[in-house]
Parts: C-alpha cells; sequence; structure tokens
C-alpha cells in the first residue's frame, strides 16, 4: 500500500508478517531453512534477494544462526549490497567476529556507512584496533567524527550505545516552524518519539515529545510546550544504571549528554531493553557459576572459561572433606553418620540458595537496601528458624526409623536445625556484605554460602554424634 | 516554564530532578524520610502536597515501602486526593493489597477514576470479588465497560495489560485532518507515539508513527503513509509472548486485537520492560527454588512457600543416602571414602548445574532449538569430558597424596571423570526433556540434575572402590 519503508516501529519492518519464516515453537521453519540452503548452493541471487534480503534485521540475525557456518559467508557474499548489516547486532559475538573476520574491510565500511551510529559502534567495538582504524578512514568525516566520539566512551556506558542521529530545535521556534522544518528535511533518524531544544552551543535545553507537538497549535512557541526535566544521561554514566533510569520513569528515550551538559546523543529504549535482558541473564549465569559465555563458543573455549568456578569449588569441597577427617574414628564406628551426613548438608545448601537468590535478586533490582535490611535479615533467621524445626522433626523422624536409633533421630534433628539457621544467615548476610565491599554478589556468594553450609552441617552433625556416643 | 504537566515523557513526570530523593546508593535519603516520618506524625498537609504529593509515581511507590508500615495509610489520608494512586502499581504486591483493603471502596473508585486502563487494572485484579465490583459500578459507564473488557482477559495475557486508550482515525484522512483533530480532542491519552488507522467497524487496517506525520505534508491521506504489518497482539496472547514480539522488533507499542482483528487496546513498551523484568526474574528465583515471594511477606508465608522445594530435595537426599548405605562395609573398612565421597558428588552438582543455567538461559531466550541441540549437546558432553580429565586427574593426585594411597587417588580420578560426564549430560538433556514436555526447566531441572549428580557420584566411586579392594 506503501512506497515508504522507513515507518516501521521499529528500523524498517518487513513489508510481511513475521510468522512466515517461524514455525509454531519459534524455530525457523525447517522448509525455509532447506530452500535458503539450496539457494546459497545454487548462487541464487534471486530467491535470496526476494526471501532474505527484506527479513527484519533480527529474523534475518536468527537465519544467520540457524543456516551451517560455512553457508553464512556465502550467502553474504550472495546478497551483497541488499545485505542488512544491522543484522549482525543480533547474533552471537562468537559468530559476529567470524563473519566480520572475513569480510574484507571496504566492505564493512561501505555498510556501516548506512547504519545507524548506535548499531555501526556496536559491530565497530569488537573489532581489532588496526581493522576499526581501516573502516573508520573510509567514511566521510563528519560519520567518522560521530562514530569516534562514541568509541571513545568507555565500554558498557551510555555513550557507548547512544545514538548520534537526533532532532534539535532553537527554543524560540513556533510548532509550525518546527514541523515545516521536519517536512523538509531529508537527513532525519529514521524513527524518533522526540525532539529535543537545545541553545547555539548544544546546551540541553528541554524536550518535547511528538505527541505534544501534535496536539498544540502551529503559532505557540516550543519554549512554552518543552519539558525541562527529561534525566539527561551522562554519557559516561554505566548502562545499566541509564537501564534503570528508563524502567523507573517509563521513558521511551533520553538525551546523553557529555561534562558541560551538551546534548551529544540520544538513548532509546530499544537498546535499554537489551541491556535489561543481559543484565538480568548476567546474574542468572553467574549465580550458576557460568561467565559470559554463548551456545556459538567452542568445547575448548566453553571448558576453560567454566574451571575456574570449578577450581574454587574443588578447593571448598576439600575444606569440607578435612571437616570429615576429624570424626574418622567416630564414623568408623557408627557408619550410619557417613549415610545421613551428606543430607545435613546438603539440606543446608538448599536452604541458603533460596534465601541468597532472593537476596541477589533484591540487591539487583535495589529492593534492598538499609531501609529494609534489617528486616529482611530478621524475617530470614525467622525463616531459618521454622524450616529448621520442621525438616529436623521430619528428618529426625525418618532417620530414626530407619537405623532404629531414638539418638540418631535426635542428633541429627539438632543438626539440621543448626545448619538450616547457619544456612538462612549466611544466605542473607554473605551477598549484603559483598555487596557493600564492591564485588558482584552474584559471582562470589554461592561459593561462601555452600562453604558455610557444608563445614557447619559437617561438623555440627559429626561432632555433636562424637560427643554423645564417644 | 510550562503549565502543562502532562508532556514528560512517561505519565506527568516530575518538575524537579529525581535526583533530590536519592543518596549515592540508589535509597531514599535518609533526612528525607525523617522529614515525611515528621510530617505524617504532625499531619502536616502543606508539607506534604509540596514534597510528596508531586513525586514521580515510582518515587512515590520507593517512599511508601521505605517508611513505617502504620505510616503508608495515614500518609495516603492526608494527600487526599492529591495521592497519585498509580504509585500502588509500583510497590510490592502484599503492601498494595494491606493499602488497598484498608481504603473504602469510594476512595479506590473515585482515584481510579483518573487512572490509565492498564493501571485501574493492575489494581483492580488483585482484588476480592466483591470489592472489585463496588468499584466498578460507582465507576461511569463507558470506564466501567472499558474495565470489564479487559478484566475479562485471562491473567497475564496482553489483554490484562493493555491500555483501552488511543487514537485511530479513518484512512482517508489527511495528514492534516488528524492534526487539526488532535489539536482540538480534548479526550486523548497521556502519551503516545503512534496512531491507529480503521474502518468503521474498528478492524484494523494499519499504523503510522508520528515521526512519519510529522514528516508528511497536510494533504496527504493516511492510507498513503500507513503501515500495514505491526504485529498486532491477540488479546489473549500471553503477555511473555507478546513481550517477545516487541523485544524481536523493537517495537515501541503495538495494537491489541479480539478474535475479529478488531482493535481493543494498545499495549506500551513500559509494561512490556515490567513483563521482561518478571520473566527473567522468574527464571533466576525458580533456579534458586523460590517462587513468586516478595521481601515484604511474612515470617509464615515465606517459609510456606520454601517448603515444597526444600521437601523434594529431602527426598533426593535420602535416595542419594540410600546408595551409600549399600556399601557401609566398604566404608567401614576405608574411612577414607566417607571423608572423599562428598567431593565426587559436589563438584558433579557444581558441574551439572553450569550447564543446567546455560541451557534454561537459552531456552527462555530461544536460543536452544532444533536447529542447534544436536550441536550444543554434544559440546557439553565434550566439555564434561575434558573437565572430566582435568578435575580427575587434580583430585586424583590430591587424594592419593593425602591418603597416601594411589589405589584411592586412581579410583576419585576414574569416579570424578565418570560424574562429569553425567553433569554434563544430564545438565542439558533434562531442562531439554522437560522443555519438550511442556513444564518448565527451570522449576525442575536442578532437582533432577544434583540427583543425577549425586546418585551416580556416591555408586561410581564406592562401587569402584568396593570392587577394586573388597
Amino acid at each position: 500500500m506503501s512506497e515508504i519503508d522507513d515507518d516501521g516501529l521499529g528500523r524498517g519492518a518487513p513489508e510481511e508478517p513475521q510468522a512466515d519464516i517461524y514455525d509454531e515453537e519459534g524455530s525457523i521453519r525447517h522448509d525455509f531453512l532447506t530452500m535458503v540452503g539450496a539457494a546459497i548452493a545454487d548462487r541464487d541471487v534471486i530467491f535470496l534477494r526476494q526471501n532474505v534480503a527484506k527479513l527484519h534485521e533480527s529474523e534475518l540475525g536468527h537465519l544467520i544462526e540457524a543456516i551451517q557456518p560455512d553457508q553464512r559467508l556465502a550467502m553474504i557474499r550472495l546478497l551483497g549490497a541488499d545485505f542488512d548489516m544491522t543484522a549482525l547486532t543480533e547474533v552471537d559475538e562468537a559468530i559476529r567476529m567470524q563473519i566480520v573476520d572475513q569480510m574484507p574491510n571496504a566492505q564493512i565500511a561501505a555498510a556501516i556507512g548506512d547504519l545507524d551510529s548506535d548499531d555501526a559502534v556496536y559491530i565497530l567495538e569488537d573489532l581489532e584496533d588496526e581493522d576499526r582504524e581501516e573502516i573508520l578512514a573510509q567514511l566521510p568525516f563528519t560519520e567518522r567524527v560521530r562514530l569516534r566520539r562514541a568509541l571513545d566512551y568507555p565500554e558498557s556506558s551510555a555513550g557507548r550505545r547512544m545514538q548520534t542521529e537526533f532532532v534539535a530545535v532553537p527554543p524560540f521556534w513556533t510548532v509550525g516552524q518546527t514541523i515545516d522544518y521536519m517536512r523538509d528535511e531529508e537527513d532525519l533518524p529514521e524513527t524518533f518519539t522526540q525532539i529535543f531544544v537545545i541553545d547555539p552551543t548544544f546546551k540541553l535545553l528541554g524536550v518535547v515529545n511528538l505527541d505534544r507537538i501534535l496536539r498544540t497549535k502551529r503559532q505557540v512557541k516550543i519554549e512554552t510546550i518543552m519539558h525541562e526535566t527529561n534525566h539527561p544521561i551522562p554519557a559516561k554514566m554505566d548502562q545499566e544504571e541509564a537501564a534503570q533510569l528508563f524502567e523507573q520513569y517509563d521513558l521511551l528515550s533520553a538525551a546523553v549528554v557529555d561534562e558541560n551538559e551538551r546534548l551529544v546523543g540520544v538513548l532509546t529504549i530499544d537498546d535499554v531493553v537489551d541491556v535489561i535482558q543481559e543484565e538480568a541473564e548476567e546474574d542468572l549465569l553467574r549465580l550458576g557459576g557460568v561467565g559470559d559465555e554463548e551456545l556459538s563458543d567452542s568445547i575448548a573455549e566453553t571448558s576453560r572459561s567454566r574451571v575456574p568456578w570449578l577450581a574454587v569449588n574443588l578447593l571448598t569441597a576439600f575444606l569440607a572433606a578435612s571437616v570429615i577427617s576429624l570424626f574418622e574414628a567416630t564414623i568408623q564406628e557408627i557408619v550410619a553418620l557417613a549415610v545421613l551426613m551428606p543430607i545435613v548438608a546438603g539440606m543446608g545448601g538448599n536452604a541458603g540458595s533460596q534465601t541468597m537468590t532472593v537476596t541477589v535478586r533484591a540487591l539487583a533490582t535495589r529492593n534492598l537496601d538499609i531501609h529494609n535490611a534489617y528486616r529482611v535479615v530478621r524475617r530470614e533467621a525467622g525463616v531459618g528458624l521454622l524450616n529448621g524445626v520442621v525438616f529436623g522433626i521430619m528428618i529426625g523422624v525418618i532417620a530414626g526409623l530407619w537405623f532404629q536409633d531414638v539418638n540418631i533421630g535426635g542428633i541429627i534433628a539438632t543438626a539440621m536445625l543448626i545448619n538450616m539457621m547457619a544456612a538462612a544467615i549466611a544466605g542473607i548476610l554473605i551477598p549484603l556484605a559483598l555487596d557493600r565491599f564492591g564485588a558482584d554478589p552474584a559471582v562470589a556468594s554461592s561459593v561462601f554460602v555452600t562453604t558455610v553450609t557444608d563445614i557447619i552441617g559437617f561438623f555440627a552433625f559429626l561432632g555433636l554424634a562424637t560427643w554423645w556416643f564417644m
């Protein structure tokens, strides 16, 4: 119906409904993959242009990930100038690096010129310094200056994620002048939801949402409808902190300013959504003892990245084993203790993980701070006591019946209660302390917590048994 | 500078910079809390109106959570009509319920009339049926019909989260007519980024972004600039699925349609960001063995919600213990086995968690599907083998030296290798299988995985030792 293809809500939405290439599970349809594979093998450029080139960038990214590794570069070569480089921002880092490494720098430079600056930076920041400089040198002057400025900001800062294309007008313009300007100007961002008001030195004066402009009569001056505070984001602010501002104030976009409060770019919610996802994912992976690995990493890379966590846990495992070895004589006398001791340690570990997970999450979302820390610690201790009594009795009864010994039942029940309390307290105080000392609680908490629950679990159970029986 | 206070980027941004009430840690400043507390005690309505009433809804929400429970209702009463009910959508469910339970239904009805429909639904959906009906009955007819329609959609559906206020125009209008309509119409949504194009029966024909309207000459017809496919979201679609569409296609808002493709509302990115956060949080909490608990839950509630997970783990702990009890005779002979056996089981558990965490996350983000499942399973098996060899040798050497027995070293090394392989395979196949059978892999995987690593760890180590020594 329309010739215009850049008024999609994202950046160039597809003309066809998205359901096409996906099956019901959300995977790319098998027959589509087969057809694409055949087209690549047959060098069928027409099929690829008609069916692949017009995919949305994220669909194209999925497709690149789904086809065979050796087909990827072939497909990109066949598509030539029709290949939307933005798709590379949607694939795993390892795959992106493989592709970019094999593409000639001249081709990358040509493709990058068409991208929004934030997407261009996303691709450029992972390259070797040498390649990056070569590509930048081939770009037009203004483009190069813009990208270099963004690349100069620290990694994971708002300045790295911002888009340097924006609409800015002086405060004395009227709504009518502003609309006329937007009608005539060719070089506008692909899509935007607000315009910025600046002085001649680019100092940010305010913002106006587009709906406000559309509701206002032509003769009204921009300065009378602009809004002064739009949480301008310092370019050096960490992206996670910027994301929290977006979340808290339901922002769609926000001005990024330099040290002199001059407007240098705009951060948009679509990039922030990616940051929110990454941060949540990071916490989950770190709690599980894995770092920044991706599914496309090799066996050697994955193995290496998981070794440190396992090595630290090995140390603590030997620590726990040395506690057991203190009680070898008791175990030799009463083997039932060896059978039951992993239950005490393991249940403590599980209870500790529960508390720790809640604490790490609450710290990440800033729901836990000095105002409620005491209340929450008290609550966790209470939960530990209550569940310690419940499970102490349960385990005591079962163990007592199993080994036909009321003493063993009493000892394991007491040890269980002690360890559940220890688990609750360690589960909340360890992440709180790590956070206070500036460490990431998601990375280290679980090692410390299980060390505590293992050592206290074995010590309480075997120690009580030794004191009682020996 | 401006009298208009609803052109904020969110819904009514504050006039003052947000930094005011927070300290550097992101907690509410202590002196501000003290002043608010004193004002509540002194019934100082003027202070509260000047300093609390004009806070952003999320800041007001934080404040409500930070003050003493008995001050909350007092403050809301003192604020009276100046209290922004939207703040209640920003606080923990338990706190919201306490407040709403104590407010007269008439007051809730009056306050709810001013809210956007999505916020009103958010508060109404948690109420008792009786209270909800009483409040709905006090609302104007159109308002009541709108809210009831949203409430009729299933929980966690797009229909529940949508806003029923939107701007819709016929396709034959010109850009000029559309702008004039927006300038004259009083009853527009507080903020919006796109307008919808509908036929007389409200059937959705297309969407136009506001920036497209602003770039287009007045005489151009809307139908020539509208975009046909904007991923209309069926009202019954699960909110998580809708959120995935927003993420994939970088949407800012999307039309929500009923079974007949008639426009019933609009879903906006600020609500979707909350959904994304919730879903990521859910996975993390489930992997940690906790459900939908909140920091404000009581000890009894928390304890109760954590019991099921601990009870299941208790079962599996006894299962593992019964494996140990098969080898009581061997342990009595060689107590070193009791000392070392938790290392084998524990390291397997850690390696299994690593694989499982990666798998659960990849399934949630749909990065793992039939196209790469085989490749990823093979990779994990490889990683298990490699790390099994590395850690098998390490542990074997240490244990051999510790107990001065090369046999024990060889046995634990072999058991370790076996258990690391088992951990890798269980860590990926169990979540994959749960996902395939429609269960949530985040909930159940970790119990199954540690059961496998405990049982295989104890069985391999004690079994090998029995076979070798006895």
